[in-house]
């Protein structure tokens, strides 16, 4: 390993306002201002092995995560909304290894995956930052619950300093899955296509603010988590759908497929481990 | 910004060996073995900016790329499986900054995002390396490629070296939904639930075979368009289903809603843009 060449005089050059990088080893850069020079020696961080250094965000904290994600909602769209609302307030806070996190890798997410309209974005900017923060295993806990939340809440809340459009309506969505979110929440709205911004013409102004507040939402529900995970406090509530039905899915199956839901068990049988549950 | 201060010197700390961060700035670490240390200095690198330095894949690599797919399934599932096959590749090709990428991070997303049966985790971890590859614009175009290839192939084509087990089917899924994807494919072998690893016990080997090797399948394919677009040869085929239908969306609305297709345009009205489409 390159990192282990690492001398401390060669981690702490640039008087403590260097951070340095050999295959991945990373000085903790908020770290050089909280520790001894000793003791930050010893803080490396490998930014390749998670979690990362996480600060429990305050209030103050929470309001600008909320404000930067509905804002940003506007330059990348939903999954960068939610990750980059977040991941500034932790390079602000903490530093590296988020300073040198590429929040544009997340832009493609946007509209259920490049506008396939899948699983919602902000999900997936949410799972990303709760596995860096917290580890994979509790990141995927997290990213559970904020699905629940995410499906069973009637959203938007957030009111913005900033709005940029005026909204009546608040909808569950019983999904995690963009287009039934969004068509959903359109409905309820009366809204439907209006003009946008360049090369997203059809996309009404009601329905981008809407998904600019929710990403903010999306966003705090995700630090909530992130803040009692850091208090010892964080109990998932809810299995995984896959855990119960045995497939990834919802447990909603009617809901899209009518009647018509395909059996569950060897096909044809509808025999299956779930009459067991 | 702290980056301004790297001099020359600092950045050629030692021996060409370090690569130097202050706030998110790498130098190209690979990069020092192929520059003179004059060019390597210029060859400075921002980990939080893409895209990141890219070199083609030869045949070999890919290879390699999908062997590590899918023996990777088995140890974070899909979206894990296929992001770590190629950056661990480019590691090896590149160095920095693949090398500090939190491959970890990711998992989370299998299973159409903690097992909920939305977008398949593959196709999120093949559009955050395009994106990190080629850059967020790029990378999108890339993954909405991808989905094509995934949505409209008959799948799993690739024969690892070390299959956990045989399989029969090959299955077109015509939707990047997890488990439409994975429902369909188990129709098709004549298998459903069946013994597991702890923990996924009603997962039968059949069905975590084939997302192994479906892993590595859009792994390759992944790669195969990163690759043309290293050559100036990637041209977009597809447009983004957002583009055609003015809501995120699949273009098979009747497949899961049968008859009871929601109408576009105002709701109630069935006008919608798309009649001029």
């Amino acid at each position: 390993m390159e990192g282990e060449r690492i001398t401390r005089r060669s981690l702490l050059a640039g008087a403590g306002k260097l951070a340095v990088i050999g295959s991945g080893i990373v000085a903790v850069s908020g770290g050089l201002n909280l520790f001894s020079k000793a003791e930050a020696a010893k803080k490396k961080v490998k930014a390749s092995e998670l979690p990362w250094p996480y600060k429990k965000l305050t209030d103050k904290d929470i309001k600008k995560v909320a404000e930067i994600a509905h804002d940003n909602w506007f330059k990348g769209f939903c999954t960068y909304a939610v990750l980059s609302g977040i991941v500034t307030v932790l390079r602000e806070k903490v530093g590296e290894p988020y300073t040198s996190y590429p929040m544009e890798s997340v832009i493609f997410a946007h509209g259920g995956t490049a506008g396939w309209g899948g699983t919602c974005g902000t999900l997936i900017g949410s799972g990303i930052v709760a596995s860096i923060a917290s580890g994979h295993k509790t990141g995927e806990a997290i990213a559970n619950e904020v699905m629940e939340f995410y499906s069973e809440t009637a959203l938007p809340i957030y009111m913005p300093d900033h709005p940029k459009a005026e909204l009546k309506a608040k909808n569950t969505s019983h999904s995690p899955v963009c287009h039934l979110s969004v068509g959903k929440w359109m409905k309820a709205e009366g809204i439907a296509e209006g003009k946008g911004p360049e090369g997203v013409g059809f996309l009404s102004a009601q329905q981008m603010e809407r998904c600019g507040r929710l990403s903010a939402d999306v966003a705090i529900k995700t630090v909530e988590f992130l803040n009692a995970w850091a208090d010892g406090k964080f109990t998932p509530a809810h299995k995984e759908p896959v855990m119960t039905n045995h497939i990834p899915s919802q447990n909603n199956c009617d809901e899209c497929h009518g009647q018509d839901i395909p059996k569950p068990g060897p096909f044809g049988t509808g025999m299956s481990l779930l009459s067991g549950l």
